[in-house]
């Protein structure tokens, strides 16, 4: 057994209590599929009755997709230095399609192993790596296609349907919903495993879970699925330490993110990322230009595709679960960038761009680009083809070079997917509103209807310091238009690095946006939640207001900022308007009156009979509402 | 001369500097107009040269709309107890349709002037209360529609420009824009005060300005002009001071906002309003019933409409802008609310169902709406024909309720416009995405293209806390669709309180939907400035970059904590990325190659050229950026 590495993880095994503590009010549940070691979690919101006239009426719990993995969990403890459990292992093992490595392919990775300087940082309970046996193809598109329902896509209907279906039979009037309107999306009313394994087959969605992290809790990525969020850590030029990484990780995971990409330019990337995915519950993106170029010292021109492919290899093995990849940075487009407002944006696009320049050479990732789908299919990591040349600006939106760059993408998808390898393709950026609907049907078209994963967009460029908001206006439109994930922006964006406060607002803008874009594509089930806050506030359950948010903290904080008593968490006012003047306390005298009537929707019909009543809503002092 | 009222006012005269601070880069400019008493004020922003490889490039210093009125003219002091000067008392007094009274006419205020016991509160500077003389019509709509063109129609006119025909005709680089998508609205490119005018006349645009508020800095409500947003402060049953409330307006305005609502329902609504309207370059509205259910101790039933009335004319004479009117909240509509998941949430919507429901009346506001009339139009108060049964939820949007109400406001719009009193109508509330475009079409056709007010609309209900972000989503997008003026909300919505911080938060994230909308709807020059600051963050221009954002200050601050040096504020890298890794310098080595081939928008024919210069760029280094 390895010694564990205490100098890296000074706080021990435990992570910083805001960071775990379960959500006030909610308790981890485990719905159990076909197979007992098929387990999906739900945090499970509980929530007071209502206190009416004629007694206590009950409110249902309700089960909300959870993203936070078992950190949250209070029945559960999290050791970072061993990492999470494997609960993909034997799932993996049994399709017996792969093999355990004696050693990594990398020679990267071996370098790292064996580097005594770097020896206090290794993760110490590492498990071999695996890789598909020669001339296997391990994809889960690679199994859809064969017509294999995988547990991953079990695991998927279960934990999409949030056991929605028995809570709409079991409570309907929780359950109204406005009739969506999904462009075309066809999303059904219960999500089967089979549903799931069609879409895989098709391309239109993605189960990002690299072999190598069987850690991973399996989800989705496609249109006719609930809209995720991206998350995007790492450290830079500014350090920050792999405990710090970790904890962003997990504090992503926590508001909500679902999945994270580690975009690590500092030091001890290798490290850093090991140490990130051996404790993700949620599949991990990397952009391996990035440390490609850390290797030949920040010069773009030194890249090579042997040294790129084996930075693939070394976090293919790591266990990466998607690779970003600006293989449509295509020499001729870059003079298309020329007179743009600003450039080209793309940490990725430019580094390519540059090595494109220097060589007069087409860019080598499109050159080599079967030769990466082998990689990718050995491992079963997916593609999250780049937009190297998306726009910086609301000037150059939905210009030439970027709409060239997309067409490419289209092509490389089919290349892709004749391997069987999963795809998705980055979006935009900066667009005003009434150019983002052309950018999604022209992804929709040009690449097939692999599922679309943008960045924002940013609806305008003058909100420094405010372009989560800016961008979350884009992010709702574009995932109501049919985008797939929304990649997060933070209030920091263009101006710093996030701390911890701005990746929760940053999360939290987005799961607004991803939620907003569900109700308007007319996900099932995605208004029983909104229904149950709205009743929980109309009948002022703070609690339960609370802890049906997407933030139960913060809301509760700025309730107690006015009114901190803990008997106004139970008042039938609010601070708003005060304990004389509450137009929700009327609106009761309103309901109980029509109810008492038997008033329907003929509303101007029944007015005949209303005089009556008015006497007698007088006669009882016009105050039906009952003091406690 | 009265004593100034030093109790209430502990600060003296100035206000906290944090209120009144200009601006970085910015200064206050005057753009006269036909006459010498016409002087818009606009903010002028400096901008930084740019380095270039040739030498020094200016930039041009840009005009922008500024609502923030004397407290950020760094050459003028404002001494709150004296309040702002009368800019527009001379056109008012010129037009000889109006009177000075000898005293008020609203019996609340002759007590209020009289009562010892808030003698202390008392503003002391009042200038005596004017009224239409007898028979004559004050408004701006009357005038319009008599072919008049008014100095407050010519002073909006150059205030919408700002100055940008200049601008963008001597740098049409910085001119470049998308072409709009407006649903109709037609917005000419340069803005006349005939233009004004005729959309005044025709209802579709309002000047709200009372000729008791001549303090006031003329600006226009209406879907062919830059859309406007309104902030609400004011006390309720929790104290605040009227010195607070004060500080609130002028926070609100130095964030953007285009009107204030004071919606107090505490204690000293009378004192409280005085002294926010002598002190306001923007509109103020007011919702009166709130004031009038203060004097009957809040109970709702025991309104009259002489007492209405009376508060009307009280809060007219002060110099209210416009008035919240709930006249459509119907008897016969009120049952349809009855089996909505929230029923009524408005406050106003609220106090008129008691009442109706308490007396079986037809509400009161509507029975006597025709005398209201009469009052706007003495004063020109422009009505915001109040949407009382507005959604509260997601699971209550467009329905039968809300729709038949707007029925109604459609009839009464067309009753106000008979006697030339200028509308515009309050809007949801709470509206999944893909129901706001609904609720845009009906108004328009509903109730003759009058300005469209709205609140939000809220896009999930799933956000306590968060709420100013889910509900610009909506705002940005019914902005676009045509909305006029957009009802901020801030973080503590459903919550609590606003506080400063709040205050600021709501109304950044309601610039970026007004000005997201704008964008969309390709308004004329909306575009200018995010091309400046655009070129600015591609130059690392930071200062340029902050100023010329929505909040300066914040974007400093956010930058400073990652690169706090002053020299990093010129560094042509950012805290992202590092110094060695950055893809806007990177840009610039393409730019600069392409510009040296004279390559245009056809990349691809140019490639031919290419290797040559391949080996040049490389023999330079392949680093072409000039280091400082």
């Amino acid at each position: 057994m390895n010694a564990v590495p205490d100098k890296i993880l000074h706080q021990s095994a435990a992570l910083d209590a805001r960071v775990t503590t379960p959500f006030p009010g909610s308790r981890k549940i485990y719905v159990e599929g076909s197979r007992p070691d098929l387990q999906v979690p739900m945090r499970e919101v509980s929530q007071q009755a209502t206190r009416g006239r004629l007694g206590m009426e009950k409110n249902p719990p309700l089960a909300l997709y959870d993203t936070s993995g078992p950190y949250t969990d209070s029945a559960r403890e999290v050791d970072v230095r061993r990492g999470l459990p494997a609960l993909r292992s034997a799932w993996i093992e049994e399709r017996s399609d792969t093999i355990a490595l004696a050693s990594p392919s990398s020679r990267t990775t071996l370098k790292h192993a064996n580097d005594p300087a770097t020896a206090h940082l290794r993760f110490a309970f590492q498990r071999p790596v695996r890789r598909a046996v020669p001339g296997a193809n391990v994809t889960q598109m690679h199994y859809a296609r064969k017509g294999i329902i995988t547990p991953e896509m079990e695991f998927i209907a279960i934990r999409e349907n949030q056991l929605l279906d028995a809570f709409m039979a079991a409570h309907p009037a929780l359950a109204k919903s406005h009739a969506g309107h999904s462009f075309g999306a066809r999303i059904p009313t219960f999500i089967t495993p089979e549903f799931v394994r069609e879409e895989v087959a098709s391309g239109r969605a993605i189960i990002p879970n690299n072999i190598n992290h069987p850690e991973s809790e399996p989800m989705i990525i496609g249109r006719n699925f609930l809209v995720k969020i991206n998350a995007n850590i790492g450290n830079s030029a500014v350090s920050s330490s792999i405990e710090e990484e970790i904890e962003k990780m997990a504090w992503s995971i926590r508001w909500g993110a679902d999945t994270v990409m580690d975009l690590s330019t500092g030091k001890y990337i290798h490290e850093t990322r090991e140490w990130i995915i051996r404790n993700s519950p949620v599949p991990i993106g990397t952009v391996p230009i990035y440390q490609a170029l850390e290797k030949v010292d920040g010069k773009a021109e030194e890249l090579t595709w042997e040294l790129f492919r084996d930075t693939l290899i070394e976090q293919a093995e790591q266990g990466v679960d998607y690779f970003t990849i600006h293989a449509g940075v295509r020499l001729p487009y870059i003079p298309l960038t020329a007179r743009r407002v600003t450039g080209i944006v793309s940490r990725g696009g430019s580094i390519l761009a540059k090595w494109c320049l220097a060589h007069h050479r087409e860019n080598f990732l499109y050159t080599h680009f079967e030769e990466i789908c082998e990689i990718m299919r050995a491992y079963d990591v997916a593609f999250s083809l780049g937009d190297g040349l998306r726009p910086g600006s609301i000037a150059d939106a939905n210009d030439a070079a970027q709409f060239a760059e997309l067409e490419t993408l289209g092509e490389l998808t089919k290349i892709a997917w004749q391997q069987d390898v999963q795809v998705m393709i980055e979006g935009p950026g900066h667009v005003p509103m009434h150019l983002i609907k052309e950018n999604m049907d022209k992804q929709l078209s040009t690449c097939g209807e692999a599922p679309f994963y943008t960045l924002g967009p940013l609806t305008t460029d003058i909100s420094p310091g405010y372009d989560h908001i800016s961008s979350a206006i884009g992010a709702a439109m574009i995932g109501w238009y049919g985008t797939a994930m929304l990649c997060y922006v933070t209030p920091k964006e263009h101006l710093g690095l996030p701390d911890k406060d701005d990746v929760r607002e940053g999360i939290i803008a987005y799961k607004i946006a991803a939620h907003a874009a569900d109700l308007a594509k007319g996900h099932p089930g995605a208004q029983v939640r909104d229904n149950a806050l709205s009743k929980a506030r109309f009948e002022f359950r703070w609690e339960d207001q609370f802890n049906l948010g997407l933030d139960p903290e913060r809301a509760q904080e700025f309730h107690d900022e006015t009114l901190p008593k803990e008997g106004h968490k139970v008042a039938h006012f609010c601070s708003m308007c005060g304990p004389h003047f509450c137009s929700m306390k009327i609106t009761q005298d309103v309901r109980e009156y029509a109810e008492s009537r038997q008033i329907g929707d003929e509303g101007a019909a029944l007015e005949a009979g209303m005089a009556e009543k008015a006497k007698e809503f007088v006669a009882q002092g016009a105050e039906i509402y009952q003091e406690q």
